[in-house]
């Protein structure tokens, strides 16, 4: 059983449409018209298959038939949103193949203990909060914690719900989902590099985040010899090239990201008096990311040191690694084998609302190769035939887990 | 013969109330109604002196007794205008002082051979164009240049100067110009460090200005892997680490600053595809700050190389160091010597006036220490004992240029 190629791919194509920039970007950030339109869009696909859709208080959407929604079901999904000037297929892939899913078990009249339903999930990529729709639907939020999100733009989060057309209806129980299964883009070159199409997620990576700030004492650029600086520059430049021997020294799959780095006062003609770094360090272990955020911070102190700066550390909250669920691999990789379809084991660097939902349900990933591994960019692409594989081994693996 | 101390005191405590800000920093952008307010009180302060005041096209205001206009003169003085939350001292000093020895001057009835005049030049700190007031008496300026110019808040210069008051008369005649010498802060923490109260100014030395811009991919910070990278992040830092030490190649009174860096997207979770390092670098010689922008050049290059991203410099228009006047130099030193104040000769590491004067008069600077080297904040401050030493060997050095 295969899914309908050419109705996935137009389905791809007509949403990536919907909010293309000028550069041939997409923005479809979380909540704005452009979402509301790309949900105008999926429904009226749902409805075309003969599927209603419901809402949630936290803007997620499922889909199913119009006898699916008592009982326990078999979900799978991802999101609409994009980043800024995002990709065609970053949570896209996810959304359109889960609605060919279900078509295709619809069409084929399949006898099933369970239903399969497909899932749209509010604000992933974290214009307001990573990851927003899965953690309310798992965990909820206080309305506490809900008035303290607000958007890139400034915009506080409780407005734009209130204002977003699809945030309607009951709660979706969270004791009905039996299973949870995303189909998404690797995001990372390697599958690509080992020409392997079908990649099972074993793990979502730890994440570790910090912010370095690195003191000194601002002088005049021309008046202060250089053996009488504190120049924090030299401290943050050190650090900087310590990052991969760190990284390196904790595992493979560790990473360490400075993306962000600015001088205090920032005029090119004074020394500046502090040095702010932005970090993001990811593992696959717990232990792995505590061994990193020890390694980062003492290395921090020690380029401190050498240069006669201070030094300041600020970590944010861990998000703990996720493993995936054992039984759900074995029967991914079995769809594949069944496809003719080489798969190998992998760790997903990026999150997904794969992490919050396995925390109430068996949950599996699959993973089809990124060209070139870009993505959150409109270079984002992976060839028909291997989006088209991915799909088939989802729909696959989602019969064998509602029979 | 000496200065009036008390009165130079009480002169530079009421002219620091004038754009003062709450965090007890000043304001007086040049062109400003501070800076307008400034001028007025200056221009008081001549009038009760028995001086009169002219101003220039450009807004340079010089002030003399009313028989001191025909014929050449020497001239004294500095810039009313400041940084953005400014000190006290730097142009401030060397205008009261300019006055103060005018005033001496006129009071004792000496009979000098060319009379002595005290200069106010327009905008030295640059928020239109470093050195702008002196640029323009020295070398003028065409509409071109000036349409060009634009504020730090994006105004127009030409605006500015059609709306300020202390713009009208007469261009002054460079030829009538016989000496300048201009009384400053060191700005630096040299003089204090070695207690010594007169800096004999050698040089103003040569200033260089580069974008360095390493160039990598932007990758997601999660999915892709350390050893897949193109991190331009990895050649930034190497290089910070790298300019102390070719700075010392070249000289000890060589300095080079990276004083603004930022990543591209700059995004803590991206991977950069750019760093863009501002580097301002310099020394006493052309010869030295031609090797700095090679070794600079060279590192660059070697440090892109080493980590696999590519390198582009952009060299500014680099400004040639000034030989200050020896014979005006031995005058400030003889000066000094009389009034038992020890000396040392120091090159300016900041830019002056001073600089565009000397390409048509014989010109001399005379530095008094800054306290830790502070400059360009509240936090600047000379003893007074110190401010007045200087003012006095200025008033010993212009009488004897003038007689």
């Amino acid at each position: 059983m295969k899914v309908n190629g050419p109705r996935l791919r137009a389905d791809l194509e007509a949403l990536a449409q919907i909010g293309r920039n000028s550069d041939g970007g997409i923005d479809r950030t979380a909540l704005s018209a452009e979402d509301a339109a790309a949900r105008t869009w999926y429904e009226s696909r749902c409805q075309e298959a003969g599927l209603e859709v419901r809402c949630d208080k936290w803007a997620n959407m499922v889909a199913g038939a119009a006898h699916s929604w008592d009982g326990a079901a078999v979900w799978t999904g991802s999101h609409l949103d994009t980043v800024p000037d995002g990709g065609a297929l970053d949570g896209a892939l996810g959304v359109v193949a889960a609605l060919e899913c279900v078509r295709r078990i619809t069409e084929e009249h399949l006898e099933l203990a369970h239903p399969v339903q497909a899932v749209v999930f509010a604000d992933e990529e974290g214009n307001y909060s990573h990851l927003f729709g899965s953690y309310g639907l798992v965990h909820g939020y206080s309305d506490r914690q809900l008035a303290a999100m607000t958007g890139r733009e400034g915009d506080a989060l409780t407005d734009a719900l209130r204002d977003f057309s699809w945030r309607t209806g009951e709660p979706f129980d969270p004791g009905r989902i039996r299973h949870f299964v995303e189909l998404h883009i690797e995001q990372g070159p390697i599958l690509e590099q080992r020409d392997i199409p079908i990649g099972v997620v074993t793990s979502i990576v730890g994440l570790g985040g910090a912010e370095v700030v690195f003191t000194g004492r601002a002088d005049h650029a021309g008046t202060t010899p250089m053996t009488m600086r504190r120049d924090p520059g030299r401290a943050a430049g050190a650090f900087l090239t310590r990052l991969a021997d760190i990284a390196a020294s904790i595992g493979d799959d560790a990473v360490i990201t400075c993306g962000r780095f600015s001088f205090q006062p920032g005029a090119s003609n004074v020394v500046p008096d502090a040095a702010n770094l932005a970090l993001d360090f990811r593992a696959p272990t717990s232990d792995q990311v505590e061994a990193l955020t020890r390694a980062l911070s003492t290395a921090a102190h020690e380029c401190a040191s050498a240069h006669d700066v201070g030094c300041a550390v600020h970590l944010d909250q861990p998000v703990s690694p996720v493993e995936l669920d054992a039984e759900v691999r074995d029967i991914i990789r079995a769809a594949a084998v069944r496809n003719v379809l080489p798969t190998m084991d992998i760790p997903s660097g990026a999150g997904h609302d794969s992490q919050n939902m396995s925390r109430i349900a068996p949950t599996g990933m699959i993973f089809v190769p990124s060209h070139a591994g870009r993505s959150h960019s409109r270079f984002e692409h992976t060839d028909p035939e291997l989006l088209e594989n991915g799909a088939t081994v989802l729909l696959e693996t989602l019969v064998s887990l509602a029979r």
